[in-house]
């Protein structure tokens, strides 16, 4: 009975499933670098669809590359902000983050967390600059946007959307402690089996872990809330009344997570989330010719492709030094992403690379493994092409997805800050040799693939339908009208109790009543 | 920027998305009537694909017409029941429940549980005749077949598929309470927004209404806890191990729901349900030439399509007399499906027929109004081809779906049992000229319309998903294996507390011991 899955899926891409239709116009409030390269697989495909995309971003923008012609257009404002201030945030935030000692979450996070809100900070300045700049504001609402798509990750775009009076959608990783898809998306989470982003948690705790997943649940709460404070006055300034972050990112018509069901948990979802991880994957093409020659030159051994973050660029000599002597000695040759001084330890199967063509690497026939830091992007290639991965995570998402791929069987993780050389050997040897690993990246790659749509299409198309009827209003849950005491109906259930003790309250005392009346009757009657 | 959303589902239904594979063998366990209506159009497309079907039914079914040639396979086996018994059943649960005066809900709820639970009894009786029937059993198993698919409205599919060692699918409109799908499907059901089935409340609820809510919440609770123990005693006798109903229930890969979010209040949903409510719906075709031509004499007016639920055919003469004199009246001519004795005040703009091409006639552009039963099938007839309605509702879910169509402006509600001619006549004014019923029903239309994939093509793609990995465990969310208590995360908030009253009882003692020390000191010193 088995059916040729893909044969499904290349059908769907040939078969005009999405015909160019009529244009529209789309503003896109963009975060920064691997988020970037996400949302832009998306806005090519708009562009592609015929829609007329304008990337709204500051003077400081690390992503824009005006020496890069695209048919995308920047619509650049002017910030006090420099582009090495912003890069000089991301990256003490990243390194600290990396390279900081894994005591307890709550004592690195602490730790952290001041580096996080001085970024906030520095997006929601980027926001002010924008806003409250008239000419450029009035150049928008002239343009006459269809729809704001937005990374909430960096907020700023729901703003936009309601100033401009246009309909906007997310597309989202996560948040910290899932905190922005709760209470602006009503997306429910039950601690008992929904393990919170960055907890490295499965979906099958233990007692332990459940109480664990609960305090971040409790942790979390109370950081976002301090955290959009801020938020809530430049919004309530600019629009000239009182409002709040989280009101106006409720407002989201459709939210775009880059997840699925091969990478995440199975977890409650609400008609207007889309699970659309994945969705920048695409078939492997072809090699540099000398790339090509130096994969082929490993005989049946094959490849394995290593590449770490391109946010973390300072690696210590040691380091290095560790990872190329652990990699010179795997039979397999060696194709590594790195951009800094060569190791002394290099071994003669490694060769270095300032930039690999990652997809098509992994996509490579002869590809064993992948060592990777864990960004979300580089673990759904590796899901895309079914290479299992060893994990070296460093920052943000990375060692949950790393954690993911874990439970899923697709991969052994290490720490990268203390990992020796023969712990690297040996994860090595195990996902390459054992092939259960390889057995279920498949699995998680099959699962991928053998979808009704493809992720980008499912994209593109809930993108055009809010074009088309301004909004899609019909799957917005109830819930987002709701406060917290509502939503749990805590002010119901007190209702009830309260007249189930009233009730038991009188009936009580009607017996109380009763039975004295009985026993003085009957005391009565003794004495006559 | 609008496009034209139809030439999308056009394409893809050209496309050959889902092009014929290698054949599967599909096992059915159905429900009666509108249930089967529904579930006969996956089975026809199932057959259309390529895939083998067997529908496993008794000798009392009244769906099986052996004189229809059909594609579908039919295994009936032998039970003491009747046809009649069956159908009397039935008729006597669907009258009960239409006839009887509306009291409250928990009245006539009550007062019918007894038909309700003698209905169930009757499918457990057949559930037994099947699965202890050896031979049956045996041919079943050396069938092979790759899937079964079921409605849980009457249980036993599950059970087969447990004795048969193969993966089972579920297709459902609805359960009391949504018992099934939050007990064993895992879904959450926040009772503060999202209506109970049955209650007729919509999900913009007054405090009273979040209450009543609850309160219907609690009662099928329980209720659906008794009816289940008989279950559990043939599920474990069958499987020779102590088991449940919901035991096995929970093992479902997917939940087709037969609702989507055109019909239905936005609600969480988990990634193995699809809501593929309408997916029996179809263009419209010819009607048939003297049918047309009565249509046709309509004119500018238009017509009425006017059908009441095929299980009740008991109309009292005042009832129809009552209905046929506000027909007489509206400048429209009517149609209307009756086979009863002819009423007296029939007008002559209204043609009665023993049976109707409902879909055929719900899609010409002459049709104005529709003034139905309200049962799920016929509303989504009218929500796929626009059509505003007069609601009549009966039983089961009819009152309920009725209430879904007027909170979303399509419907007007009568009741059946009291109306006068007047009262119909009015809401059919008022559906008929109001142009808002009509914008509204337009609306649903496009939201219906306008869905990356068709809800057919969803199901069957599902099922062949199915059948493909042997089944979808990538899906189901881990709550299934947790108790009510751990899935609330009470034993975990007990934990907490229990930590927290500890600590602060330690505390307290500490700075009590400190503070008597203290002035203990300060005493001896003031002495001294």
């Amino acid at each position: 009975m088995p059916m040729k899955w893909i044969s499904v899926l290349l059908l769907l891409q040939l078969s005009g499933h999405f015909s160019p239709g009529s244009c529209g116009k789309v503003l896109v409030w963009p975060t920064e670098y691997s988020h970037w390269i996400n949302m832009k697989t998306i806005l090519d495909a708009l562009v592609q669809r015929g829609h007329e995309v304008t990337v709204l971003t500051s003077s400081a923008s690390i992503l824009v590359d005006p020496n890069k012609p695209s048919a995308i257009q920047f619509e650049i404002f002017p910030t006090s902000l420099t582009k090495d201030d912003f890069e000089d945030i991301l990256m003490r935030l990243t390194s600290k983050w990396t390279y900081m000692p894994k005591y307890t979450f709550w004592t690195y996070f602490s730790l952290i967390q001041d580096n996080i809100l001085e970024y906030f900070d520095c997006i929601q300045k980027l926001c002010k600059d924008a806003v409250l700049n008239k000419n450029l504001m009035r150049k928008l609402q002239e343009s006459r946007f269809d729809v704001v798509l937005a990374d909430p990750s960096g907020p700023c775009g729901e703003l936009l959307a309601e100033l401009l009076k246009i309909p906007f959608v997310y597309s989202l990783r996560f948040s910290f402690g899932y905190t922005i898809e709760k209470y602006s998306g009503g997306l429910p989470f039950p601690p008992s089996y929904v393990p919170i982003v960055l907890s490295e948690l499965s979906d099958q705790m233990t007692f332990m872990e459940r109480v664990k997943n609960m305090m971040y649940v409790l942790y979390f709460d109370f950081w976002f809330q301090a955290f959009s404070e801020k938020w809530d006055q430049l919004y309530s300034e600019a629009l000239g009344r009182p409002t709040t972050l989280f009101e106006l990112m409720r407002k989201a018509e459709i939210w775009f997570i880059r997840t699925y069901w091969d990478f995440e948990f199975p977890r409650p979802l609400l008609p207007h989330f889309q699970f659309v991880g994945g969705l920048h994957c695409k078939p492997a093409k072809p090699l540099p010719k000398e790339m090509e020659e130096f994969v082929q030159s490993s005989g049946e051994n094959g490849i394995v492709v290593f590449s770490l973050s391109m946010v973390v660029t300072n690696m210590t000599e040691e380091r290095a030094n560790v990872i190329a002597s652990a990699l010179a000695q795997v039979p397999q040759k060696v194709i590594w992403r790195y951009d800094s001084k060569i190791p002394d330890t290099l071994g003669p199967n490694t060769q270095l690379y300032k930039w690999i063509p990652q997809n098509d690497l992994l996509g490579h026939p002869k590809t064993k493994a992948f060592i990777t830091h864990g960004g979300a992007n580089g673990i759904y290639e590796a899901i895309y092409h079914g290479i299992p991965m060893v994990g070296l995570p460093m920052f943000a998402d990375q060692p949950d997805n790393i954690a993911h791929m874990k439970t899923k069987g697709a991969a052994v993780r290490l720490d990268f800050n203390t990992i020796s050389s023969t712990d690297l050997l040996n994860a090595l040897k195990t996902v390459i040799n054992d092939p259960l690993y390889k057995e279920n990246a498949m699995k998680l790659s099959r699962i991928h693939h053998d979808q009704p749509v493809k992720p980008l299409d499912r994209t593109v198309f809930w993108i055009e339908f809010v074009m088309r009827h301004k909004g899609a209003k019909h799957l917005r849950p109830a819930a987002l009208d709701l406060t917290w005491v509502q939503y749990h109906s805590l002010d119901v259930i007190g209702f009830l109790l309260a007249c189930v003790a009233t009730a038991t309250f009188v009936i009580t005392k009607c017996v109380l009543f009763c039975c004295r009346k009985f026993l003085k009757t009957g005391k009565k009657k003794k004495r006559e």
